[in-house]
């Protein structure tokens, strides 16, 4: 039985992190999004355990203090984090579980669990890229200034990750991870008993 | 400009490497032979530095000596070694660098070179194995059996390579490499100044 793999999908705003995750669950059901944990109250309609582990305030610190997070952070007024336990049981499973977050958040996890697959999401250009924070609408022009040279710094950590996928089209960035995945399926480490499934009468 | 990387493929008598080799050179123009050093006399129509680079016994023991070898073995009465001076060069030429090898000579290279790419090339089933290597027709029952029996306890250095491909059809193990070709492209640590490519107006 094989194992699968964490497969951290990160990059600056603007890289399309969020629409490329989106169209690689639709094409193949051997990947589960990772299910982070968050202090937040759920909103309408939320799932426990799906959308996301609701906890309270003491519980998510305890969880901290016992290091069962690959990565947590604080934003606006609530943690979120992203719980172990969920990771390695799917990885048990040989699911790949796919976590899609922005660089700071990989880094971290970079420093937790060296295992997981960690590619680098880029925009074509910069030019791109600014369009793209643009084209949200919602920000002002200092939101975007400041998003688009935070994103420009955050191209200097692509050494810290395996790989990088040119987001020009979504296609494209799909066939590459696609690319990683066949291979990574394909690496020894994660297999027990190679040997055994080719002298075992008729097994593959 | 990236850099391409040495693909050691590699498996006991029977896997198929020959075969796979021949048919992953026919489908791609990025992957060129690792040429090997011999010190047995050229055959009719053979070109230095094409088929083999044709060396005296004094010139192989100074490369020998001199570290200038990935690996390299007394066969019958020659010798037969891979210069790293020829693969690293067509790796700064950006090509891919195919090394088809048994399974001691991948070890070699491993001590030596562990930043190749390792592939371990499998049989389906031991029965395959066996009807492959009665197929080659020239071997008495002997033979059979002993390269059999050495086949069997290859397997159990898989464990040192990155990468397995069951070559249960040819078509399949194909692919299966291209996609580690495709994944390994990717790689971060083969590509120098990811950012400035980003950065650079329209550059790609």
């Amino acid at each position: 039985m094989a194992k699968g793999f964490l497969m951290v999908l990160s990059g600056p705003s603007g890289s399309g992190k969020g629409t490329v995750s989106k169209a690689l669950m639709e094409k193949r059901d051997d990947i589960v999004f990772s299910v982070s944990a968050t202090t937040r109250k759920p909103r309408v309609g939320e799932i426990d355990g799906e959308n996301y582990f609701f906890l309270s305030e003491e519980k998510f610190q305890s969880m901290v203090e016992n290091n069962e997070f690959l990565e947590h952070a604080f934003v606006h007024t609530n943690y979120y984090g992203t719980p172990k336990k969920f990771v390695m049981e799917e990885i048990e499973k040989g699911e790949i579980v796919l976590l899609e977050i922005d660089v700071q958040g990989a880094l971290q996890i970079k420093k937790n669990y060296k295992e997981a697959v960690f590619i680098f999401l880029l925009p074509p250009t910069m030019d791109e890229l600014r369009e793209r924070i643009v084209k949200r609408g919602t920000e002002t022009e200092e939101d975007i200034n400041t998003r688009f040279s935070n994103a420009f710094k955050e191209l200097d950590f692509v050494g810290e990750y395996d790989f990088f996928v040119v987001n020009d089209k979504v296609e494209n960035a799909v066939d590459d991870i696609e690319a990683i995945i066949h291979s990574e399926r394909l690496r020894v480490k994660r297999h027990k008993d190679i040997k055994k499934q080719v002298t075992m009468q008729g097994g593959k």
